[in-house]
């Protein structure tokens, strides 16, 4: 019996084709009552995509399982062909990743609150009366000030927004498997943070040495006087998209997150991508014959997605259409135009709903769509499959996969 | 890596929402070159189907694998979210269901024949002439009058149509790892039963000691004097849809076999659902505040299907059509209309073909499709998939399944 997981890599080719995945985020959607019963890309005028689709396959993506509605990390491990059941990103790496904070291996991350507490400690309010993001960057100061390492363990301390931060501990011999020492409810006392296995242990004293030591810095400034620490995560052991697929990528985004993604998987990132979406599309030109798998993350679909702004999702699509030409200046071998999941702006939310996809290349087959939607893309030559498998047909179209058996 | 098998569980969030999930049993068919090739969903007329069509999703489902025709045990079973391939019901089991044996754990049930022997108990006809029902009923009660326990084992023994008949076996220590009786052949002297495991030596005694006892019993009454034994099956050990999905359920169905599946996955069943399709219906409305989850059963589309009776199976469509505003009175959060599997009348008999089915919901997505057909369902939205994964799309259209990763 072949091994599935690791066919793909067995039968990678190398070439100059160049594949680029251009991610609108969140772009999946439902048709919306208040706008004719369309969906935003319905309801854009697209007619640079549209041209495009004509000569395109298209079909739908499953993010992580049916009816299984991704966050953004599982999203993005699926589209870079990483399956998100076997990838996982903790929730405290993901937001360190969110903060630009450059993960080394071996680090644990951890999500904090600023949390108010009476006088013996009992947590009052978990999320310290929601202080200002200026007063968590002033707080946040102090305490990396006042505790800069803990039994031979450098203490990284980085402000969100209003009571949240991160704390990174880099260091020998550091394991994630801790509990949180959020309680959850107000009215007791944070947790001690203890091990789920022997290994964790110095990192569980490490963790509640650094409660104890804030305490000490903060404890007479009220509302935020103590902090709650949750999903302790390390970084994911992820084999790079060169080793498993001989690609040397790039990722093309604004926001730190999925800057932070990408170098999971050991893409370059460009640290000044672009403004706005044009510059975005112009770097890629410029980049053209460095890299062989371009990642270009657009936000603002599922920002306003999230906003269930409708109007606001459609017109994104279409400054991404306006600025497509620039993508073909330089014709990529592949173009893919997709999203990560579903953003419906009648649900504000991410949601399971399959993704459009849609794949352009001298010889993907084309089903004779008029246009990139939802429903074109049900009839879609590539039919409904898992997104981890989407790096398949990218391999292929760019003729770098070899044929299976004689 | 995280088990896919118990995602769902993991990521189950509880509300009030409720879901439908009606099942005309076998509806998918294929077209029919009397009826203008036409299926019996697009021969009959469904307007109030039709209406509910356009604001629906749809799909195709695989009962349980590509090509595979699936009995009526697999085919609910998918339905329900459980894996036909992990779950399976012995096939004495499934008889004793469908004639309201209530089955207790522990207890072994068998499918029996009446049979006719000669004066050395050798077989000449394994269905005894097939005797009339009422000959069955009578022989049952003899043999239950005589023998009403073996070695501390409750003996409970039922008549079915004509020359069948199942027992279960009540008591400690029982194990259904046993060979059948049956030759399979005339001419030859029923086998005796042995255990395939030590764990099943009690019960092949006290199954052989049963067709001793019979066969005492009713050796002189021709032409049914020998009994014939098959499918010995306990009870499968199947986790609740409370358990794994939160689900309050219940099941809404006339047949003993469906009430039986019902009860295996832990829903509650009502005695006395109704007495026709409109009566079916009410009593969701009457019990719609009561339980999260309803399973309401239609035979008759199944049974015309199987007789070959295209018009007929149309007409219960169409029935089901004209009390569906019913089922829309207090509308249900979550409306799923499909079948378990297809029973094309051209074929008169369970198929492999992939069952046509629709979602509706506020948040369901929507193909645009005019009509709920075999054809329509192609294009829609969910794709195919596997019946098992039917569950999750339920509980996500009834938000009732959280966010996988950050």
């Amino acid at each position: 019996m072949i091994n599935k997981d690791n066919l793909i890599e067995r039968l990678i080719a190398q070439n100059n084709q160049k594949i680029l995945l251009l991610v609108m985020d969140g772009v999946g959607d439902i048709p919306h009552k208040d706008f004719g019963k369309k969906t935003p890309l319905e309801y854009a005028i697209t007619s640079n995509i549209d041209k495009l689709a004509r000569d395109s396959v298209m079909g739908r993506m499953i993010p992580v399982l049916p009816g299984v509605t991704p966050g953004s990390g599982p999203g993005h491990l699926g589209l870079f062909g990483y399956d998100p059941l076997q990838y996982q990103i903790g929730r405290g790496m993901l937001e360190a990743l969110g903060l630009s904070i450059d993960i080394k291996d071996g680090d644990i991350a951890m999500r904090c609150n600023f949390a108010s507490a009476d006088d013996n400690g009992i947590i009052t309010d978990r999320r310290a009366g929601r202080i200002s993001t200026d007063k968590c960057e002033e707080l946040c100061s102090l305490i990396g000030d006042a505790i800069k390492e803990i039994d031979g363990v450098q203490i990284i301390i980085r402000p969100s927004l209003q009571h949240r931060f991160v704390v990174v501990f880099r260091g020998k011999n550091l394991c994630d498997m801790l509990t949180d020492s959020d309680p959850l409810s107000e009215g007791k006392e944070p947790l001690e943070v203890r091990a789920l296995d022997e290994k964790a242990e110095f990192t569980a004293k490490v963790a509640n040495q650094f409660y104890q030591g804030v305490r000490r810095v903060i404890k007479d400034l009220k509302p935020a006087n103590s902090i709650l620490m949750r999903g302790f995560s390390a970084r994911p052991r992820i084999p790079t998209m060169m080793d498993r697929f001989k690609l040397n990528s790039v990722c093309l985004a604004t926001y730190p997150m999925y800057k932070g993604l990408s170098k999971l998987v050991g893409m370059t990132v460009i640290d000044e991508a672009g403004n706005n979406i044009e510059e975005l599309f112009q770097k890629y030109n410029d980049l053209h014959n460095k890299y062989d798998f371009f990642f270009i993350h657009v936000k603002y679909t599922d920002s306003n997605g999230e906003d269930g702004n409708f109007v606001g999702k459609s017109k994104i699509i279409e400054e991404v259409d306006k600025a497509l030409p620039i993508l073909l200046e330089k014709k990529p071998n592949v173009l893919c135009i997709t999203g990560d999941h579903s953003t419906p702006a009648a649900m504000k939310s991410h949601s399971w709903h399959h993704i459009p996809v849609m794949i352009n290349s001298d010889y993907c087959g084309a089903d004779g769509a008029a246009r990139f939607t939802e429903n074109q893309c049900n009839n879609g030559g590539l039919g409904t499959f898992e997104s981890k498998h989407l790096i398949n047909y990218l391999l292929a179209n760019a003729m770098r996969l070899n044929k299976y058996g004689a």
